[in-house]
């Protein structure tokens, strides 16, 4: 066998068998037809772009490529069936990183329950991970277009993290809470399904709460006004960035959820019982864009949004 | 907008919009439920390993990669559906060329109806695309394994071409019909849906069919005797690389089709009917591996195989 088909051969062995009529290994995955509608999304992370291979483990990398994915299905109330891995790997990657990226991914899979189907080898000079997933709605999709003027606006967990985790590595350190939290997102995928019963709109907040409220409402045709104060922020983000830049930080992977006034106890009782960290941050109004004010009243200025696209340089 | 975004817009206006309940711009496209099974294939084209910025235009490059997803559809006898996009793209990389790219693209998507559901950008060193598509089965999935010893081996077009076109573009040629196969390949759709009537196996050559013809009958636990002199080649192929360097020569994009004696009528008559080009070029015996014989029966020793894992330097 050449070296590309016992890599992959290697890189599956590390993932329970995909319960599907044709696995990986023909020219496509054969997949049983869905009973509900598909929700499907693509993601990519690249070296030197979202991730260094000094600061990232390769278990990191395999966990984090699939964690965006996952994010992308939490935010529709999506259940991850199944996914599909295209990996770009510099001819000198060594087998056990292979091996550690695999288990990586192989283990935040595993957790949700999400099947590898099919995958794709080639030699690149930087290593890349490129995934697209599926998952199956039980009910209507948690778009970015059906918040309405009076809903509530909420946010899972605390923001600002993953950018102070990412601060800290760019600084050297690489231990930490924050760390673990730039390193090891963790896709809301429960929360997704539970809230696709009572919210109107949701997205995950990828490229920071300012840049991604902002395509809710515009998404939406609406405004939202939000409550600056109640952002919930780790001690160590509060002391380091402050709410303006936990506003302005990327890669939170927290969902951000439009919920109409009439559903927000039920929303609230059934996250409460779930374990769900979620905080009101605010309220849809009639309008366009979205405005911050702190607990005076006083609008604040809009901080600079957060886009992989601009060069960023971790290390 | 940010630069990613406009990026997607500029890139996204160029392809029909998709028929489908959400479609690119929110986390996830939604997809209605499939009727029938999927089949799901990833594949990547990466600069200086699949091509050269040099050697392909943009529009040759979009081309390529939606081609090599849609040979897999057309190996497994399923009608396109949704594709989704994620590019790559260096800094610098000119916004005419992703014009010119995704004019290529979207002509081929729009020649074999398959929708642009979803994508994903990224700034990168070198340039790739990686698409993930999707198919439905009407019938049975033709997979690598249904071969039986009986069954007749056919392949489509013919072979090498697409190999003498690289050495082509090597050697600073830029035209003629093998450079056209190398940038440009057809995938057998209307082939591999045809043959999904009449075939027990099927794979597309992708890797040389040496390489390819040995997966079937792994797959299969069959044997192949190759009938050598039936290769179908062209004149410059013929003359330039042998049957010999058209058995080793990878990026043929033909399928590759095994046929019960009993329906080889039928499926000769079909193919005419349909105007699809294909070969007789051996049969399936007990056994494992495959040979190669000369007109004389003669056995000839097998070519080495094309692996794109293994370095590549185009030019």
């Amino acid at each position: 066998m050449s070296g590309e088909f016992d890599f992959i051969r290697r890189f599956l062995a590390h993932f329970p068998a995909a319960r599907v009529p044709v696995g990986p290994g023909d020219d496509c995955a054969v997949l049983p037809p869905s009973r509900g509608a598909q929700c499907v999304t693509t993601d990519a992370v690249v070296e030197d772009v979202h991730f260094t291979r000094a600061a990232f483990s390769p278990a990191d990398i395999g966990h984090k490529a699939l964690a965006v994915n996952l994010s992308d299905l939490a935010s529709m109330g999506a259940t991850p069936r199944w996914f599909v891995c295209a990996l770009a790997l510099p001819k000198d990657y060594p087998l056990r990183e292979l091996t550690g990226l695999a288990r990586g991914m192989a283990a935040l899979a595993t957790a949700h329950r999400i099947a590898l189907v099919g995958g794709n080898f080639t030699s690149a000079r930087e290593l890349s991970v490129t995934i697209t997933a599926a998952g199956e709605l039980s009910r209507a999709p948690l778009t970015r277009a059906g918040a309405r003027p009076g809903d509530l606006l909420y946010v899972s967990g605390t923001l600002g993290d993953a950018r102070l985790g990412l601060e800290h590595l760019r600084a050297g350190l690489r231990r930490g809470a924050a760390v673990r939290r730039q390193r090891r997102p963790e896709p809301r995928v429960a929360l997704g399904l539970l809230a696709s019963r009572h919210a109107s709109a949701a997205l995950d907040v990828s490229d920071g709460l300012a840049q991604d409220l902002g395509h809710l409402c515009t998404a939406s045709g609406v405004r939202a006004e939000l409550e600056v104060e109640r952002l919930p922020l780790s001690a160590a983000v509060r002391k380091a960035l402050g709410p303006e830049g936990a506003l302005a930080g990327g890669e939170d992977y927290e969902l951000l959820l439009a919920v109409p006034p009439g559903r927000s106890r039920a929303f609230e009782r059934a996250c409460a019982t779930g374990g769900h960290a979620i905080t009101r941050i605010g309220h849809f109004t009639e309008g366009r864009g979205w405005v911050g004010r702190d607990r005076t009243g006083r609008v604040l200025p809009p901080p600079e949004g957060f886009d992989h696209f601009r060069p960023r340089a971790m290390d």
